[in-house]
This record gives C-alpha cells, structure tokens and sequence, in this order.
C-alpha cells in the first residue's frame, strides 16, 4: 500500500494565512488579507445573484459536465471556436490535466525558477524532470528558456504577469521565443492576470493563438472577476489540444453555481473595468510609497507587487502580521522580498503606515 | 506535441441527458429525470443558506484549502480523527486523487464488470492495467476479486452500494474479504448511497477502519444530501493513506459554498431522515410495480432500481425519452436493462405509466 514514490516527500501548497487565524492568534480585531491577490472590491452582484438562483432552483442537480452555456458566452467574447475552451476548477485544475494528460516520468518540463508553484507540484507528481530557469530582475529569460529546450522536453510555462513578480514579457518577446519553439512542445501561457494589464507592449494570448497551434493560454475567474470562492478557470487552445485535455478530465469538474456565476460575470464589463481602473491607482500608490520609503520594487502589471525590505522577509512578515497586515514572504530567490496584493486604497495606506513602522522599528528607516 | 499515448483512445463519460436538451429536441413541456440518481427533494434549505451567506460575504475569498471547520464537524460526525478526512470536488475527485497517489503504469487495479465507471477511466489515465471481475446476480464476486489479486495490485474497488446495479455485500463478506486481502494492496469501498441503505446486513465502513489500515471509504453530499451542483465529496481513511493523498491535492479543490453548504446539511439530520423514509416507499413502490410487470430487477438498496425491459434498453430508453422520462440506459453487460431513479411518488407513477405504455406498444405486455 505503497504510493508513487516520487510523490511521498513533495512539499504542500502553503496558501495565504486566513484572517480568522491571525486574528484569533494574535487577538487582533482588524485585519486585512493582502497575501492571496484577491479582488478586494468583490465581484459582480450579478454574479452573487446567479449563484443565489442556481442554489434555490438546481441545488440537486448535476452540472452541465460539458459547460455548455457558459463555453458558448465565452468563445463569443473571445472570439474563438467553442471547441478550443475548456473549464477547470479553477485554472489550477487545468494546470492538473495538463500533466496528467501529457506528461510521463522522465519527460522535461521547463518553468521560472520563481513562478506560480502548482506547474512544479503537477509536474512532479507525474515524475517529469522540472527545469528551472532563473528569472533575471524578476522577468521571465525567454532565451534562457529556449535554450533548454531538447528532445525530451513537453511543456513550458511561462506566466504572464508572472507570480509572484508581477513582471510581463512583451509581444515582441513571446513572438519571438514562439516562433523557435519546436512544434513538439506545448506552451502554456497562464495569463491569470490578463484583465489587470494596461501596458500596451503586452500580449493578448488569445490573438496568438491562430498563429501558435503548441500555445495553450490559462484565465481564470478567481483574479479581477472576483470569484476565488467558486473555482473556475479555463485554457484556451487548439481543438486537437484542448481534446487531448478533455479526455483526462473529470466529468463534472466544475460546479453549476460557479458556471452561473462565470456567465454573468463576463456579461459585467464595468465591474471589471471599474476594478482595472482602481487596481492601477493602487499599484501607482504603491510605487510611489516604494520609491519614498526607498525601497526597490518589481516592475508589476497584476494585482499585486513584489518589492525589496531589505531584512529578512519573514522577520517583516511578522511584524506586518502583529499589525494586522496579512502578506506573502519565503520566496526561495528573493530572501528580503514580500509580495503583497493591492486592496482598496483605505487598506494599501493601512498598509503603507504598518510597513513604515515595521521599517522603523527595525531601523532599516532613520 | 503528443499526450500520453494511453489516453488518446480513452471513452469520454456520457453523463445523463440533460432535462432543458431533452424538451428542446422532442418539443415536450414536462420532463422527468431519472438518470442521474439526484435527489427528488433538493437539499436542506439550510444549505441553500449557507451558500447564500457565503457568495454574499465572500466571493472574491479564497476557501480554506484545507476545509478545517466542515473537517472538523464530519470528523466529530464519524467519530474519526481529522486527520483521516480528505475532501474532493465530488468523490470523483478524490478517485482520481488515488490513482494519481497510487498507480504508475503496469499497476493492476480490480474492480466489477459493470460499476461507477469513473474507476476505470481513472487507472486508465494512469496507465494501469484494469482488471474487471464480472458481478454475480448483479453483485460483487468478492471470492473471484480476491483471486485476481498479485503482487503487482495496488487498489481494489468496491461499489457498496453497487452502481448501477444497486446491489450490497454484506457486512460478514466485506470482513471475510478485507481479511484476506493482503496488506500491500488498498481497498476503496465506495459508499456514494451509504445514507439510503436500511438493510441490517449492509456495512458501514467508517466501522471497519480500525480493523484495516488498508482501506478507505468514500463518500458524497451529491446524492441524499442534493448537493450534487457544487461537486463535493470525500474520503474516511487511515491517516498515512490519507496523507499520501493530500500530497496531490490541488491546494483549493473544493469551493467555499460547497464547504459551507456541507457543514449545513451535516447538520439537518430530519431532512436525510426524511429522504430516506421517502426513498424506502419509493423503492418498495418500484419493486411492487415491477412484480407486477413481471420484470425482474436486481435487489436495490440505493436511490434507483436496475431492472431488465425485455427489450433492447436504447429501444426502451428512446420510447421513454419521448414520453418525457429520462432513464439510463447502454450497460454493456446488460443490454435490456435500464437504470432508473427512484424520485418522487408523482414522478415514480408517471415513469410506471410510461413504462407501462412503452411496453405495451412493443408488444411485451398483452
């Protein structure tokens, strides 16, 4: 009764400390979650109200496996076939089927060294051999990348924005990297951040596509959508791809109010756009707050910024925490770097002042 | 750019027809669904809240990956640790967690002929050899499963209830099989309509953990607790297996509604109670009809009967269809039996009755 042995010493998933723990921990009475990149302005009241239907009329019934409705609001929206979407629960579940459908022991997958870790854990436990590129100032190394592809190599990942440093590769450099990609390795651009992005050098995966028949792109509704709690994400792809994905999936892999809520969700573009506006403020705040403090940052396009403490970054975590700010610390390659999110603007100044006096505290400040 | 080479050719699920399909197609008004084993009466009103509660407060939220609370109230509910529970989105998340915890390909995997189908395309994906042992009567040849055993199994599967055929082995021939299963390989007892059955002879599982660390028992709120549309089941098992699984767990696989909502209707025994009894009349109700007809049907202890049409069953499940009742039809070991539902006592004579029309026109009744 023994399991895979290449999986019995992989490490779990550490999500972002909930805000009852801390407060029940440190007996604190108001505290503000800036660790997990959640919209902190909800999401659609559509949305809620979809839900509130589904579970009052449908509560007992199956979801549609196939998400028929929801695939057809969204191919429309996109602009693609319907054939070429599939539904996960959340988009980390397509990460999922993406290894389970492709990858044997031995194959190589090539990722970021510091990037979203569920392409690592799915990676890993199909036993694949897990090539890790080094970022250079927070930025994917696309040539890098390239460059270690050989004959063995499945999938590469590349995440953009990439979490946690919320750095983009341009069109130019996706193009580019795309075009010398052997037909034989799929790419996976997970683009979990996509709505958030303003710069206009940014690629839309979804306008690569026709040109890319190895290119899969990742969404998910968890980020500007503002439905975390529900778990649903999609992949984007060729049909022949997204088939291949289909036949490992789980017949009814997503719920009938997540896909309810998705719906409504997509037909709510001025929520989304209301969010895009607010988020951008907060992420010039947050620059401007970094570049007073002195303190260097990543340049970041998503809902969130990785920036420089300068201590060692579970020392401010903790400080940050008594204070009532929950944020993100332990990257493997950047020891004084914390991740936060960008909330509201009452929590991201809650958060400039607890910052500061964690700074000074430690006299890292004058 | 190729997947996995076994998963190519593998059968895609067909799920039961959905009731909006089946009115568009053939014009009707009034369809009754008895295809998929949900539950007649909903869910408990107080789940319906939960969920309302949390998509109102918490949508953009992140679920406790590790569903703490609603672990701690089943725990408490079963008289386990908490560290014997894994949840998954649906049962069948938790099947596939095992086969991708357990089997590498070449593994041997048991299972009945005819049963959950979900088993085998799981194993199948993994690569392992499936190894099905024909059911008897309808029933779990437990003594011909023990005898496939070998060095290379590595997980039994038994369907108690058995699905479709709504067959039990009892609790003397689970012990007598556990017994002599040998110690390297894990037993899953798929308890999916644990909650429906009154037979005195029937097993709970949950009692037999102590005696074998080799096996788990699964179980779901998608059937007589009608939670079905927010895909949320689990796994009651040793904790070294259970950690063995979690070690695959994608880090948020069930969704914040379905984890309150489970909490909810742990907690409204009166409306499982009532189900239940609901579901006993339902299926002495079935049985007397059947008698009466004069067609056999296997000894059912689920929410639905498995009962042999004397008729090719596609034949049978069109002539149905275009009276408005969806059944389930296409068991490859039995090719004139349908599965049907046990619903509500409005909808159990409205099926006799077409049932009854169906077979009078093709001339098997007088």
């Amino acid at each position: 009764m023994q399991p895979k042995s290449n999986i019995v010493h992989l490490p779990v998933y550490q999500p972002g400390k909930p805000v009852e723990d801390v407060k029940r921990e440190l007996g604190l009475t108001e505290v503000i979650k800036l660790a997990s990149n959640e919209n902190p302005f909800g999401c659609s009241e559509s949305a809620k109200e979809a839900v509130i239907h589904e579970i009052s009329n449908n509560a007992s019934i199956y979801p549609d496996g196939a998400s028929v409705e929801l695939t057809k609001v969204l191919a429309d929206r996109l602009g693609v076939s319907t054939d070429s979407i599939i539904f996960g629960c959340g988009s980390d579940e397509v990460i999922l089927m993406l290894t389970r459908a492709f990858l044997v022991p031995g194959d190589e997958t090539i990722m970021a060294d510091q990037t979203f870790s569920v392409y690592k854990h799915n990676a890993e436990v199909e036993n694949a051999r897990v090539v890790e590129v080094p970022l250079v100032n927070g930025k994917h190394d696309l040539p890098a990348m390239l460059a270690r592809i050989t004959d063995r190599t499945k999938i590469v990942w590349v995440c953009n924005p990439n979490n946690p440093t919320g750095t983009i590769v341009s069109k130019e450099e996706i193009d580019a990297f795309m075009k010398q990609v052997p037909s034989h390795v799929l790419v996976v651009l997970d683009e979990a951040y996509v709505e958030y992005v303003t710069d206009p050098s940014f690629p839309d995966g979804i306008e690569l596509l026709p040109s890319y028949k190895n290119l899969i792109v990742l969404r998910t509704f968890s980020k500007i959508y503002g439905l975390a709690s529900l778990r649903i994400g999609y992949g984007v792809g060729h049909p022949d791809v997204v088939r291949f994905i289909n036949q490992v999936r789980e017949p009814f892999n997503t719920s009938r109010v997540a896909q309810a809520a998705a719906i409504a969700a997509l037909k709510d573009e001025a929520f989304v756009a209301e969010c895009r506006d607010r988020n951008s403020e907060g992420l010039n705040y947050m620059r401007e707050q970094f570049d007073r403090l002195g303190l260097p940052y990543f340049d970041a396009h998503g809902n969130f910024i990785m920036f420089d403490a300068k201590l060692p970054s579970p020392q401010v975590f903790d400080a940050l925490l008594r204070k009532g700010i929950i944020s993100r610390a332990g990257w493997q390659f950047y020891p004084t770097y914390i991740r936060i999110t960008v909330g509201s603007r009452e929590q991201n100044e809650k958060f400039i002042t607890a910052l500061e006096q964690v700074l000074q505290e430690a006299a890292v400040l004058g």
